[in-house]
């Protein structure tokens, strides 16, 4: 997708050689018309699966599976990261976050996932893959199937994207990333 | 706008009496269709002011914030309510939710607020107006002008709406609840 990496090229600032920020549209201020082409991308390639739900974990993550969810008709779900006081009955796992060295909670009320869905789940950026990994805990537990992956930015270097594969789910990853370094980022398939 | 309170009649639930719960269509799972009606609806009312940011809170902000940012072409901003490491210069504001009963922290990059913008802010709910208090002095710190506030669900019973009314801002919101009682939901103007 040529226009999300040359957002990343234009915009993304690359921080100690590890950490791509990109909060200049899509992890702080967002941009809209770029998010629904994302949509549109993913809709694209999953149209084939027959999903009735776009999942994805607050916050990031929200903007792309909108105008995603919006494409195929079908409701979005964001998975928390705390267990609200309104929130009854849920699924739970624990998210190990490597960025910030600390296990996180995630949790999903029983009501909007079932045996019954079939699930788009979508992110923002794809590193070592275990948010999916709860993800995945908490769709074998309600007992629904995850069709497939998509990715907004996939930091194809680190162990998440094989894994995934690995699994046998279809990924498709809009930006894929080959290195961070000091000189920026560097695309999978560079042109 | 009818559709958006006959959802909250026909799936939204009341808690003790007290606390609306709308996680069917804007909380938790979210209607994507809805929320395209709803971000219409705010720049429809908002489109005569020089609007050229809409700011929400992070989560439940985010879905009809990014559809009515996609109407103006403008970028959609959400305050966070953590503060990333990856964050350097940051507008702050304390608010304090009456609903958990603690204060939270909220912040803005530098960045992306300045005396040049025009906001519009967008927020799902709208109760004692705490959360407006804290982006107000956030963008008078900026000096940013906020053009009008767009509210989802107006708890017009507490004391929120009047705050931001006698503060003499444009406060837009698409379902007015009069009172929440054991027998559901009322709105202030029934049909």
């Amino acid at each position: 997708m040529n226009k999300l990496e040359q957002y990343i090229k234009e915009n993304g600032k690359v921080i100690n050689g590890e950490i791509l920020k990109v909060d200049t549209f899509l992890n702080h201020q967002v941009d809209p018309a770029l998010m629904k082409e994302i949509g549109e991308n993913f809709y694209n390639y999953f149209k084939k699966y027959p999903i009735n739900k776009v999942v994805t974990i607050e916050t990031s993550g929200i903007a792309p599976a909108l105008m995603c969810a919006a494409c195929f008709g079908v409701p979005m779900v964001f998975i928390k990261k705390a267990v609200p006081s309104t929130m009854s009955d849920a699924y739970h796992a624990e998210v190990f976050s490597f960025t910030k060295n600390k296990t996180y909670h995630i949790s999903v009320s029983k009501e909007f996932l079932s045996e019954n869905d079939h699930i788009l789940f979508i992110d923002d950026f794809l590193a070592n893959g275990e948010a999916f990994l709860g993800v995945e805990n908490i769709c074998k537990e309600a007992k629904a199937t995850i069709e497939g992956v998509g990715i907004v930015i996939d930091k194809a270097f680190q162990k998440g994207h094989q894994k995934i594969i690995d699994k046998g789910y279809d990924l498709c990853s809009l930006a894929q990333i080959a290195a961070l370094d000091e000189n920026g980022v560097h695309f999978l398939k560079e042109q």
